[in-house]
């Protein structure tokens, strides 16, 4: 899977597939220029499946939800979503009732081209916040992206609905099991958690498996738990976050509790290449790091301390800096489980913490690790790889937690910095 | 006051006196180079008032606090402090059961060289984090720093408390009140909220009025929160964070009602000049934003959203890149407003958000306010000033708060990437 990342495992009856959202069955896409983004760049995409789905989606928390999150949200099917309208260029964010009426009028036009019934059609928007909607190129790409649908249209839609991601970000597996073969695509983009201007984290995932729209809704939400909400660039969620998922059940095959644990595991795998892709290509970063933390009271406990180091400008910058800087880590982690006003907090915790880099401890019990023999060298050469594991224990319970991160770079600066509105 | 700031407003009754701590009667103080600094950089200091004294000390709530920190906490006679020992150079924090038996070593020397019972003695100390203390370079230092205590030494004893400091935070009052004349000084050291391997925020205050242990208690605690604890460079809190305030009597001017009210105000002022002052000399910062949120439905939502906006990587780029991206504004006061698992949230609230730079409104209700004649000149003038007030009001109550935020910047992440241990 893209990229290769030694964080993720494929299941042994998976292979992957022609990366693509329209590689199971059924599923037909299409990308097109409108002219809002420049040069005659794809900028809007529709994904659609000829026959009817099961579907779940989940959305941003975020209390400033962009208008296709709202509408979508707020007025869609989401358990039975046939098609997905997406346009990448402009966020369609704090647009007010303008650009929920825009929204909506994507989503007409979409319904009324692709003869569906308009609650079954999603709406995604990723780019500047702020700006209305150019609906008088909108909507002849949208007619124009109808008419060009096919099944081997994934890759166009892959391309349309990305911003400044510097590679695409989509997957496939087709998977063997005992009740025969089903397949799942999955097309995202997203390189930070969000750079208001020009990003957003979207995800659109097929399948031609016959699944219950519980069992999909419970897996499909499991996996973006265990994946898109484990990851983190500058900490930052979007206005426009959505992920998509469709089940059309056109390969005929009926899972049972063995096969729907088997798929939900492959969801899971390619769910999780996508956000570490992300984490990868996020803004400026030069590495990825896998964050355990354990021993933690609960779970929430767990979250603080792993959300505080991975977000630290400081553990950050010493990834980048090569620098197995601990004290970091420590003094995050302590920060977190010292508390604020709305968490009750540790008194003391520091004399209980181990950090280990990969297999190298260097920090047991809240006090460092003289480095052995060749120890030092070991710890030079973790610091240099692209993807590290950073263990932090914590002690008092045993909830654990597990979230990627990437480092915080001068080029992160530069994108956010340079980039002027 | 140091640095001159708008921030900041001297109150009518108070004039500034010599910046140092020794500016009240009855205080001496010394700094001495002991070599754990290089180049014979002052690295050890002590103040210490002649009288006795009524104090109080506030302290990181990191759970992996300092040993200095635990042994002044949990040993010390907070109400009665009358001296203070600091080394610079090395925070002995991650430094275990003998971390703790050198800070308690500190604190017996120093009450011994003094003539003070241990428990009135604090011990404060910053720099690196998980190395031993050298105690055969600070017990001579000790010696030497109690040895030359004098009542002009708080130039010095500012100097010692220093690490990457880029000029000393030191600032004292006068104060003409109806029952007499009282002084007020205060020496501070701080650039980032840490920098965990050469940094910590200490501040030692010093009084001649005479006041109750309370009434000192309650009024430094009220200027902490209001300027220390209003603050932020990186959200990165030290495991070596303290004040400490030590009020000695030495004026014979005993404080009434008014009296007291005025002393607060003055302290307020002079600490938040202080604080102030660490934002401006934040690691790499060419900014210092004074944010205000309003309208929030409470003190706890108030206090995310502000937080949330001041340590956004994005929002301290767009100020470093002098840009006034109000769309980052939005999303990561959206974000907070949206709640995470451990606080509930909203479902939308962009639609009643306002956005100011100065007295630009570039938002309101949530959307862009096109701008008139001359204001995108002004929005660009505003953006290159050194001080810049940005207000976010959102809706649904009435409480307010205000924090002072650096911005990020390439000078941050140097220093950052390239401190190595």
């Amino acid at each position: 899977m893209l990229p290769a990342s030694r964080f993720v495992r494929l299941p042994s009856f998976a292979v992957e597939g022609e990366r693509s959202v329209t590689f199971p069955d059924a599923f037909v896409a299409a990308g097109v220029a409108t002219g809002v983004k420049k040069r005659g760049k794809l900028d809007l995409g529709i994904l659609c499946s000829r026959r009817p789905t099961v579907s779940a989606a989940t959305f941003t928390s975020n209390a400033a939800a962009a208008a296709p999150v709202r509408l979508t949200r707020e007025t869609g099917a989401c358990d039975r979503l046939q098609a997905v309208v997406v346009n990448a260029g402009n966020a369609n964010a704090c647009t007010g009732k303008d650009g929920l009426a825009d929204a909506a009028r994507m989503r007409l036009l979409t319904a009324q081209h692709l003869r569906l019934p308009v609650e079954t059609v999603a709406v995604a928007s990723t780019g500047v916040i702020g700006a209305p909607l150019e609906m008088g190129k909108i909507e002849p790409g949208i007619a124009a992206a109808a008419a060009t649908l096919k099944p081997g249209g994934g890759e166009h839609f892959s391309q349309a609905i990305r911003t400044t991601d510097s590679f695409p970000k989509r997957g496939a597996l087709e998977l063997h099991l005992a009740e025969g073969v089903v397949r799942l695509g999955a097309a995202a983009k997203g390189c930070g958690m969000i750079s208001p201007h020009m990003a957003t984290m979207l995800c659109f995932v097929t399948c031609d498996a016959a699944v219950s729209v519980e069992d999909w809704r419970a897996m499909l939400i499991d996996a973006v738990e265990r994946s898109f909400n484990r990851i983190t660039v500058d900490g930052q969620e979007s206005t426009n976050d959505m992920v998509v998922g469709m089940a059309n059940g056109a390969s005929a095959v009926r899972l049972g509790a063995a096969g729907l644990g088997q798929l939900a595991e492959a969801l899971e795998a390619l769910l999780l290449s996508l956000a570490v892709a992300m984490v990868a290509d996020g803004e400026g970063a030069t590495k990825a790091v896998r964050l355990t933390v354990d021993g933690a009271r609960d779970a929430a406990e767990a979250e603080r301390v792993a959300r505080a180091v991975a977000d630290s400008p400081l553990v950050k910058t010493a990834f980048f800096g090569c620098d197995a800087n601990w004290g970091r880590v420590v003094q995050a982690a302590g920060q977190a489980l010292g508390g604020d006003g709305a968490t009750a907090g540790r008194k003391t915790a520091a004399a209980a913490m181990d950090v280990l880099y990969e297999d190298i401890p260097v920090v047991r019990g809240g006090r460092p690790v003289p480095l052995g023999d060749g120890a030092e060298e070991r710890l030079a050469d973790i610091m240099a790889q692209h993807e590290i594991d950073l263990h932090v224990a914590v002690d008092g319970g045993s909830a654990s937690t597990t979230i990627y991160f990437s480092d915080l770079t001068h080029d992160y600066v530069t994108l956010n910095a340079e980039y002027t509105t």
